[in-house]
C-alpha cells in the first residue's frame, strides 16, 4: 500500500537539500546551484544517457557510481558542461569543492549539469557558491533543489511515497527537471531520488534500471535524446528494514514504490514539455510483447504530426496508425483499434484498421481537455504506456532562439 | 554531360500527361486527378514506403510492378486511400477505369493517392473524371499532372535532363509532391519519373533503388514516414539506344541522369516542407562509411531542436552534435568539426568536439539566408548529404487542423 506524501527528495530519513544563486545564470533571482547531502554513506545507483556524446558530469558520474556508494549530489543549471572546454576537469572541481564544504570525500559526490551545450562552465562561480549551498541545506530544501536544476521547465516536478517493509516505514522521494531535448534512452533527464530503505547497491541498481524502463524511458517531448540525461538514486538505509540483498517480496515492494515516484516525475516532465498545453498518454494494449507495445506507444507519442493534431484537437487518427507503421514493430494493421479519451468522454475512431463513423463535435470536445489518452488496441498480449505532449507554436518560439 | 531541360515528366519521348478536377477535393479550382500515359509498353520499376501500414495503392502497385512493365500512372490528391474502407477495391477500380479510357490493360496501370488517411475514397468521382483526364492528355501536361497530386505543397517540383548514350539523345524527367509526413525510408513521397532510354526492367529497378538511396531517402521534413510513399519510373525505349541490360558505362550514365533528376526533386521537397522558410543541407565528411555519414546527416536534419534553431538563425551547434550522438552511429565526438555556411559566408563554430570562439553577428547573418549548409567533419572516409528544412510556427499551424 503506497501513500503519497510531501517532502520530495528530502522525504526519506537522512537527507537534506539546499540551493543558491551562484551566477552561472544571469538572472539573479533564479537558483542555479543545488545540493543534496545524506547524513550517512548511501548505496547509490545511476542510469545515464545512451547518447554517444556524453556531457562531462555523465562521464564523471559513471565512474563514481561504480563503487556503489555516494553521499552527495551537486547540480547546476544554465550550462550543461557538455562539449565544453575543460569539461571533465570542471566536473571534478565541482565534486572536490562539494566534498570540502560537506566534509566528505570527493568520490562520494555525484555531479549534474544542465543548460546550454558547448559553452565553458563558470566553475569559479560554482566553487564560490558551494559553501553557500551547504549552508542552505535543510530538511525542507527539496523545492529549492528542484528549482536550481530547472531550465525551460515551468513547473517543479516532485514526488514522494511511503510504504511498510517488514514493519518499518520506508520512504522514497525525488525531484527532476526536463522540458526540451526529452527523449530519454535508458537514462532520463536529470532526476534525483532518495530513499531510506536499506538495500544493497546491486539491488538498488537493478531496481533503478527496471523502474527507468517503465517511467523515464517512456517519455518523449521532442525526440531529441540529451547529452546529459541522468537519474541518480541514493539509499540511506535509515528506515531500519532488513537490507534487501536479493529478489524478494521486499524488493518487489521497493520497486513498486520507486516506480511510482519515477512514473509521477516522468508524467510531469511530459506535461511540462516545452510549449506544451496538454499531457498526452499513448496506451497500447496488444502487440507481441510489452517491449513491442512500448515501441508502438513511443512511436505514436513522438510523431510531430500526432502532436500537432493534438494541439489542434483534431481527431486525425491516421497519423497514429502511420506512426505505429514506422515503429519497426511487426503487427497486423487490420487488428488495430483507436479511441481518444479524456475527462470529457471517449470516442472510438478506428476499428480493424479502418475508420469508424464518429461524432466529430464530440471528438473535438474530448481532445480539447488538458489530459488526453490515445487508447490503441491490437492483437497480442503486450501492454505499455508512454507519455508526451502536444507540439505548439511555443515549442518553436522557445527553441528558435534558446541561447539569448 | 547532363543538360537540364524543360518538360518535366513529359520531356522524354513517348509520354503525355493531363489532369482535371474530379471532385475528390472540395476546392473546384484545384486539379485533383492526374494521368500519365506512354504511347508504348514501358519497362517499369518502383520503390515504396517501408511503413508497415501501407496505403491500398502501394499494395496494388507492388503487385503490378512485379511484371516489370506498365504504360500508365493515375493519381489523385485529397485522399490517401490509406486505412480506408474498401481501399484495395478502389485502387483496382481506378486502374480499371484508366485502362478502359486509355484502351490498355488494367495490369499496365499504376495508381497513386495522397491526402488524408482513413477516409473512404470518392471512387465515383474518380471514375467519372478519368475519361476527362484522358481527354486532357498532352505533351505539355507535366505541370497539370504535378499540380493534381499536390496537397500542402506550395511549389511544383519538376526536373528533366538530357544526355547522350551511344550517339542517341536520352531524356529523363519527373515530377513529385511532398511537404509533410516526409521521412522516406527506402521509398519516397509520390514521384513519377519517365525516360525514353531503352533499359531492361531489372536494370531500371536497380538504378531506381540506387538513386533513391542518394536522393529521396536523404530527405526529412518531420520524421514521419508516410503510408503512401511511392516513386515510379517508366522507360519507353523510344530514344533508340541499345537496350541497357547489364552494368556498363551506359548504365552508369543513365544512373547519373536519374539521380540528378531525383536529387533535384528531393531537394525541392525539403525546401517546400510544411511551414519551411529555409532549405537546410546537412553535409557530413567523415564517418566509417557513406552509410554512417548518411545516418549522421539524417539524424541532424531530423532533429526538432536543430530545425527550430535554424528557424531562429541561432548558431546553437550543440544540438547538431547531440543529434549525431543519438544517431546510433559509432564515432569519436572529439574529432567533430561543425561550420555553418550560406550565400553570406561560412562560420566555423566547433572543432575537436568543443566550441570555437566565433562571431555571433556573422553567424546570425549566415543563418538568416534561405539556403543553409551545416558542414560536419569527423574522422573517417564516409561522406553524405541530407536535406531538410526549418521548424516553424506555420508547421504547427498547418498540422494543428489539417483535415478542415
Amino acid at each position: 500500500m503506497l501513500k503519497f506524501i510531501d517532502g520530495g527528495v528530502c522525504a526519506a530519513k537522512g537527507f537534506m537539500a539546499g540551493a543558491v544563486h551562484c551566477g552561472v545564470r544571469r538572472n539573479r533571482t533564479k537558483l542555479d546551484l543545488g545540493l543534496i547531502l545524506a547524513e550517512v554513506q548511501c548505496a547509490a545507483a545511476g542510469v545515464f544517457t545512451r547518447n554517444r556524446v556524453k556531457a562531462a558530469p555523465v562521464v564523471y558520474d559513471m565512474e563514481v557510481i561504480k563503487s556503489g556508494h555516494a553521499r552527495a549530489i551537486v547540480g547546476n543549471s544554465g550550462n550543461a558542461n557538455a562539449c565544453a572546454p575543460e569539461g571533465y576537469e570542471h566536473a571534478v572541481r565541482m565534486a572536490r569543492a562539494t566534498a570540502a564544504a560537506c566534509g566528505i570525500r570527493p568520490e562520494e559526490v555525484l555531479v549534474l549539469s544542465t543548460g546550454v551545450i558547448g559553452q565553458q562552465l563558470n566553475i569559479e562561480a560554482i566553487e564560490a557558491g558551494i559553501p553557500a549551498a551547504y549552508a542552505a541545506l535543510s530538511p525542507g530544501g527539496s523545492r529549492d533543489m528542484n528549482q536550481s536544476i530547472m531550465t525551460t521547465d515551468l513547473t517543479e516536478k516532485t514526488c514522494a511515497v511511503e510504504f511498510t517493509l517488514g514493519g518499518k516505514t520506508v520512504k522514497v522521494g525525488g525531484v527532476c527537471k526536463g522540458s526540451g531535448m526529452i527523449h530519454p534512452n535508458m537514462g532520463t533527464m536529470l532526476a534525483c531520488v532518495t530513499t531510506d530503505a536499506a538495500i544493497s547497491p546491486d539491488m538498488l541498481s537493478m531496481a533503478l534500471k527496471a523502474a527507468t524502463d517503465l517511467t523515464f524511458n517512456c517519455v518523449s517531448v521532442d525526440g531529441d535524446t540529451s547529452t546529459n540525461d541522468t537519474c541518480l538514486v541514493l539509499a540511506s538505509g535509515l528506515a531500519g528494514n532488513a537490507e534487501i540483498t536479493a529478489k524478494s517480496a521486499e524488493y518487489d515492494a521497493f520497486l513498486e514504490a520507486l516506480t511510482a515516484v519515477m512514473r509521477h516525475l516522468a508524467r510531469e516532465t511530459a506535461r511540462d514539455g516545452e510549449g506544451a498545453t496538454k499531457l498526452i498518454t499513448s496506451k497500447v494494449t496488444g502487440g507481441g510483447s510489452d517491449a513491442d507495445a512500448l515501441a508502438l506507444a513511443k512511436s505514436v507519442i513522438s510523431s510531430s504530426l500526432v502532436k500537432a493534431a493534438m494541439f489542434g484537437a483534431d481527431a486525425n487518427w491516421g497519423r497514429e496508425l502511420c506512426a505505429m507503421g514506422y515503429s519497426g514493430v511487426e503487427f497486423d494493421p487490420q487488428t488495430v483499434g483507436i479511441a481518444f479519451s479524456s475527462g470529457a468522454g471517449t470516442v472510438a475512431v478506428c476499428q480493424n484498421g479502418v475508420s469508424l463513423d464518429f461524432d466529430e463535435t464530440a471528438a473535438k470536445k474530448i481532445l480539447s481537455e488538458k489530459e488526453i489518452t490515445i487508447e490503441i488496441t491490437l492483437d497480442g498480449v503486450g501492454s505499455a504506456e508512454a507519455w508526451g505532449c502536444d507540439l505548439t507554436y511555443d515549442y518553436v518560439k522557445i527553441n528558435g532562439d534558446y541561447r539569448t
